[in-house]
């Protein structure tokens, strides 16, 4: 029997990849968790039906999330990352010496549980002990901790289940509020192809709460369109004035010192989104 | 009856769009055409079971093979399409001033004919005074055609079928030969998620034969992986030497003069490819 997994990601549109075996299916507290064995990308995380990561192509977004940000901010000791529960980002977090502290929030317990059994090579970071893991509401959290974050990253699912309030112009207060006077935050923003509509919102409203916003985007090839946009909301650091010579060259596979400003270029029907 | 059109990217992963019409179905001389009327991306163009244009994404094909040469060239004239029967390519050539002829090479004159009949937004071009277009063997006419183009575009299928050709140092080779001797071409050169060596071997054999070969890229939903890389091999110019602020502000969605350079900052692994 060939099985194949179809994420609809659109109502008329889709991926499709063949899988070898279903590790888990199950639904936790918060959402419907499935991690299976693909051909093409290894193991896959699935979150209520939305692929999260994949073993193949999950430094890409790991490492757009972690150092674009990391290098614009020049002495970054205490990160948050709110969801994440996989530990790609916890991992890219730790290669750089600056960071003293690591805090990882997840709502959902499961994730980290079945990232750490599945996706081994993923969650490798998440028993460092630079590193704090929390199964708590991103949102409580952030309310409950005040100017102690140097950065802050929002590594959610979609604005559906238990993420909807991640994109809210609350949640990115809440965030300015947790963050140092020179703190900046970092979160994905979806695709501009199929939701171009929520790229404009989120960009209006974190503009409302911080001075300096930029967005920037990588190539996801299992993530809608495989264009894939990350907003950054800063109060003094702009990514833009970094000095690309003095980012050293790290272990990574996407990012470079020579991409940090590139990938702030959006193609133009993007920039119009976010003017 | 619901009907989904898939197309297997690799053997085990693929995309997946709903269609509302099939309008052409046919085995060509060549290839095998199918012209479908899709849900999300509009009207589509596949031949031989691979996505080769959508109404929704075109822009960003057409436009990346077109400007960052033709913005390269400081004043090319004739210009020489090989493949690109859907017309697409021809559109944005014709919006440089300086282009006084334009050529097109298809060897498959069904794809010239449905795409003026079901992809007009995209064909519009073919008509233009400045526009020849010629039904025949890309490779034979390069061969016939010697110290005669500016600019020659490479807007091929994937390297099956009748596009085999176009992958090969002997076709580089051919190019060269036909441009001026400040000449300039690009092609359409895959991705490197699925074809890494394909991606190695084009730019080892292109460097044997141009003296400067640049690679850039561009994210096409519909294509394999989302990111789709192009190969520019040049006698003279340099793109990287562009001054951006001297390119125009033309009417685009994707190509800018802000992007013309990032364009050709790539990520980590695919500068390990082509190094």
């Amino acid at each position: 029997m060939e099985l194949w997994y179809t994420e609809k990601q659109t109502p008329t549109y889709g991926i499709t990849a063949k899988i070898k075996e279903t590790y888990v299916s199950e639904q936790t507290e918060f959402q419907k968790l499935d991690m299976i064995e693909t051909e093409e990308f290894g193991t896959m995380l699935v979150l209520d039906g939305m692929v999260m990561t994949t073993d193949k192509d999950e430094f890409v977004y790991h490492e757009m999330v972690a150092h674009p940000v990391l290098y614009t901010h020049p002495n970054a000791k205490k990160v948050l990352v709110v969801g994440g529960g996989d530990g790609g980002v916890i991992r890219e977090i730790l290669k750089h010496p600056s960071v003293e502290k690591a805090v990882l929030v997840d709502i959902d317990g499961k994730v980290i549980e079945y990232s750490k059994k599945y996706l081994p090579n993923i969650a490798c970071g998440l028993d460092d002990p630079r590193v704090e893991v929390i199964v708590n509401d991103g949102f409580m959290h952030i309310h409950d901790h005040k100017n102690e974050y140097d950065v802050v990253m929002v590594d959610s699912t979609e604005p559906v289940g238990p993420a909807v309030n991640l994109f809210t112009r609350g949640f990115y207060q809440g965030i300015y509020d947790s963050l140092k006077e020179d703190g900046i935050f970092v979160a994905q923003t979806d695709n501009p192809w199929f939701t171009p509509d929520l790229i404009s919102s989120v960009n209006r409203d974190v503009k409302e709460v911080f001075p300096i916003v930029r967005v920037f985007w990588a190539n996801v090839p299992t993530y809608p369109s495989g264009l894939w946009t990350f907003t950054m909301g800063s109060k003094k650091y702009d990514p833009l004035e970094v000095d690309e010579s003095s980012i050293p060259e790290i272990d990574t596979k996407y990012y470079s010192p020579r991409l940090h400003k590139a990938a702030f270029v959006l193609p133009k029907f993007v920039e119009d989104l976010v003017k």
